[in-house]
């Protein structure tokens, strides 16, 4: 098990987690409750100057860990792959405006077409994106996503196929994010995060809770505590294997999101400490 | 890919999936259509004398292929997992009386405990059943479930974890069914199909589809053709394997239980030609 959580130096809160609050207001918020970071996501920042937001993040000693998101490489057709690199191509230029070391990647996978072949074209995307990653210093980080988002969303489900396809492409500008929502399941967890991070693979660790029942497949995902992850044990698998970055708040939440904010953020703060 | 499918003979059709039909209604309709057999939901046998019940389909020249479902093994206490006990005994002797050779298992996980202790207590729960299923010819039939379900309906996720429960169970009172819903997504599938066949576990074949998107995470499933699973191929390497059993349609959904169940039945027939 995991060393107990004492402070949120370690901690990063993912804007999505408080969707409602203005990129400026969560990091105000973030920064007065003596939270280490914040990794942004890119709806976040429309109609924003990105250089001017990221200093705004900095001047208030948050950490920015990573963009997200970039991925959805699986299409049907050759225009519809190009369009995808060129979004990522973008979104690397994004992360580098921001000051952000890693684009986070829900790879995709597009129905009518094989799991194996959306892999293929997943693998393909990213290492057309390598040599605009490498020049922005950024990290191209695959997350794979929970089994139930096969059909359309991602066809990386573990991180023993995160695991296989960062080694294949076996570059400095591709990392792997454990997310516990996404993995938790998995008998082979513990093996595969070793492995990740004895590969220099594991880059992000992202943490909420599964609910039981989960009631939309997107957006009911629990504060800490709020479900059965075994999030304790994990955290302390990923730091056992070496892992030292930040552990990444990131809930989607209809339930979540309706509350006063405020509170919510002080509800994170309360298990993320009990429970984490 | 496996051989087109040309007549309703080694179709089988759950008594959930045309629920609003009362069994004789659905025993009636599936035998008159060809379909060449039927596996029975306990709810449908409410309130009937079930050996009549079972004597009704064979008249109606239905194959009783298994009675839906026992399981739920894990709980957080010993009287918890002793009135699941009882209650698999109970499932055990229902399926005698029906005729049924085989009780589907929803193996169960309890929030609480991990699940590597629910797996633990699924094994000791279905080894306490055993020497009761050898007494009533009755075969215990493991389901893996999607990891969507790990945190509340069963801690078995992959078709690999059933085969490991089924050697290590070891008995010819235990096998396992495949059903494309929970596993399709699973790199490992094709494997997993041929180890479980040549260990003499396979013993069950589940099919429907997987729509994009998924609405509800119990009753949104899709009619064969409706969704992204690769089910030709499946069925492919499952018929490769030697399995000779049915193809057996579960499909659960709000949507198609509202329609006209004749209607839905003609689409059923016609899409497990086309898409199965």
């Amino acid at each position: 098990m995991a060393k107990e959580l004492t402070d949120f130096k370690r901690m990063c809160v993912h804007t999505i987690t408080t969707k409602p609050w203005p990129i400026e207001k969560a990091a105000q918020e973030f920064s007065a409750a003596g939270i280490g970071a914040i990794t942004v996501w890119r709806d976040a920042l429309a109609n924003r100057d990105i250089r001017q937001t990221g200093n705004l993040l900095r001047d208030l000693n948050l950490e920015v860990v990573s963009l997200c998101r970039g991925g959805f490489f699986p299409a049907l057709t050759a225009i519809g792959r190009q369009t995808a690199i060129e979004d990522n191509l973008k979104a690397i230029d994004e992360a580098e405006a921001l000051g952000a070391p890693m684009v986070v990647l829900v790879c995709g996978s597009a129905p009518g077409q094989s799991l194996v072949e959306s892999r293929k074209q997943i693998q393909d995307g990213i290492g057309a994106c390598l040599s605009h990653a490498a020049a922005a210093r950024v990290k191209l980080t695959i997350e794979p996503l929970h089994p139930m988002y096969a059909g359309d969303r991602s066809a990386l489900n573990t991180l023993a196929q995160a695991n296989d396809m960062a080694e294949a492409l076996n570059s400095p500008n591709v990392g792997i994010a454990v997310d516990v929502y996404h993995l938790w399941w998995d008998p082979d967890l513990e093996n595969q995060i070793k492995r990740c991070a004895q590969n220099r693979n594991l880059s992000a660790f992202h943490i909420c809770d599964w609910k039981t029942p989960t009631l939309d497949m997107l957006n009911d995902r629990g504060l800490m505590g709020e479900g059965c992850i075994n999030l304790k044990q994990i955290r302390g698998w990923v730091e056992e294997s070496g892992f030292t970055g930040f552990n990444e708040v990131e809930i989607f939440s209809n339930i979540h999101w309706q509350q006063d904010q405020h509170q919510f953020l002080e509800k994170i703060k309360e298990t993320y400490l009990k429970y984490s």
